[in-house]
């Protein structure tokens, strides 16, 4: 399959998991982010490692789309006044701007646990044991060991209110904000398809410098790109004093660590020979080096 | 055991099942409503019901503390200033009093996650599909269908906004919002008992009346208590013009509805021979007979 077919598949079925049912307002909320164009990169790649593997890619449907319900979540959250307070998300109003914050914050919690609801409800052909297991890792990588982790670290920084020292507490951030949620995508592929230990863990440093990769990206398109691109405000890591890769180490300094994390992405990837894989490498790399 | 022997222990490994990591702010924001001295009403009852069934209470206290995570992460997003505003709970601020707003979303959803992981972590004796199943009863207890459900109806109540009528919404209100936690925390200890359909059936309706009764009974506490009693704001449902039974029907029918609510469980309950259960019932008979 191509990636648009992939994509096509997952929005499909988050339209299908999540009928809106009584009390509409909390299930039009919490399908309207999710309804809302992405790139759809975390169960993208989720059902594309499956394939990988020589497993059906059907049988982590849910999986995937429950990953991408958790990412979602955490755009919802993100956004609210407390937080990012981002007026937009993907080039719409943000979740709070049409339903208002108390709907937004409920909208959240209830994709927070419809994840692991839709893997129960959904899954098929999987043992108790692996969709036990698949929870296992949604719960570490959704919580304070994870995502959340991350998220309070990187506001903490906002506020020059560091634990740890800068170099570590960017890394912190990099590694539980954002390569969780890769690293979940691929990790539970790997159950799903039942793979060997070593394959599993070569995959995981895969995943883990992806992520690496993909948040100074995300950096360096806050300095460089436009509303236009990237479906959300600009410039607003600079105007916070947000600590990332860009502010810290230079903007050239980033383009050049992005670059060579993806170059260490595809000396593992490139044997599985995925296209896949190979365009969302791609994408990133046309991308800086048209900048540079 | 002891009603205060049961809270001493859920108590304990509340704190035992959360342990204070990096970064510091969000375990410290998780554990420090967690903590606040409350009734612990349903993970007590969680723990009753399995040792009622035969079976050693040990094996639930993972899953009782895990119900009792949820009803504080519901606790904290409830004092939220874009929802009811309350800057007290259980006699102390409430927690973006304390940690400031985003820390507690943040703190509410790793509590929501925290509590699955903890099952699956903390839970011995139980097989993979007992898990499963407490798990899935738990997001559909947590979500749009449950809590969440309820939640954002009684938002839409202070707006004077109905999908159905009154009667009606109070009643969807009372059920998903207070009646599933207790439901819940007596399905799964059934599930741990291994109990049979029939059992379990007549156990859920115990559960289904007193969740009903213990919300009409907030109800005239939020008329007739006071700070010191309840340990949050009293009197705040009368001004923001909120749908409750009290304001629907009076206060003297609010009371008459809820001993006749107990007095049905006493007839669902008596006959397991429970004096747990009896002095939960029984205080708040006490309580209410007092008023009249």
């Amino acid at each position: 399959m191509m990636m648009e077919e992939l994509i096509k598949l997952v929005n499909e079925k988050l339209d299908e998991y999540l009928e809106i049912k009584y009390p509409q307002t909390i299930f039009e909320s919490m399908k309207y982010t999710l309804s809302l164009k992405g790139k759809r990169l975390r169960p993208v790649m989720c059902l594309e490692t499956v394939r990988m593997l020589g497993k059906n890619l059907e049988t982590a449907l849910p999986t995937a789309c429950a990953i991408e319900m958790l990412h979602v979540q955490s755009l919802i959250h993100d956004d609210l006044p407390c937080m990012d307070n981002d007026d937009y998300r993907r080039g719409k109003p943000s979740n709070h701007k049409v339903f208002g914050e108390a709907a937004a914050v409920l909208a959240g919690d209830a994709l927070l646990t419809y994840a692991p609801q839709t893997i129960i409800e959904k899954s098929t052909g999987l043992t108790a044991e692996q969709i036990l297991k698949i929870i296992h890792e949604y719960t570490k990588a959704a919580g304070a060991y994870g995502l959340i982790g991350g998220q309070i670290v990187d506001i903490e920084s906002e506020k020059q209110h560091f634990e740890k020292d800068k170099e570590e507490t960017l890394s912190y951030i990099h590694i539980h904000k954002t390569a969780v949620l890769f690293r979940l995508a691929i990790k539970t592929a790997c159950i799903i398809a039942a793979t060997n230990e070593e394959t599993t863990l070569e995959l995981d440093e895969f995943a883990l410098k992806f992520g690496e990769a993909f948040q100074i990206y995300d950096d360096i398109m806050d300095e460089i790109s436009t509303f236009e691109e990237m479906g959300k405000t600009i410039g607003k890591d600079k105007q916070a004093e947000k600590l990332t890769y860009t502010t810290l180490y230079g903007l050239e300094n980033a383009i050049s660590k992005c670059l060579l994390l993806i170059k260490e992405c595809h000396d593992i990837i490139d044997k599985y020979g995925s296209e896949i894989f190979e365009e969302i490498l791609g994408k990133i790399e046309k991308r800086l080096n048209t900048r540079k």
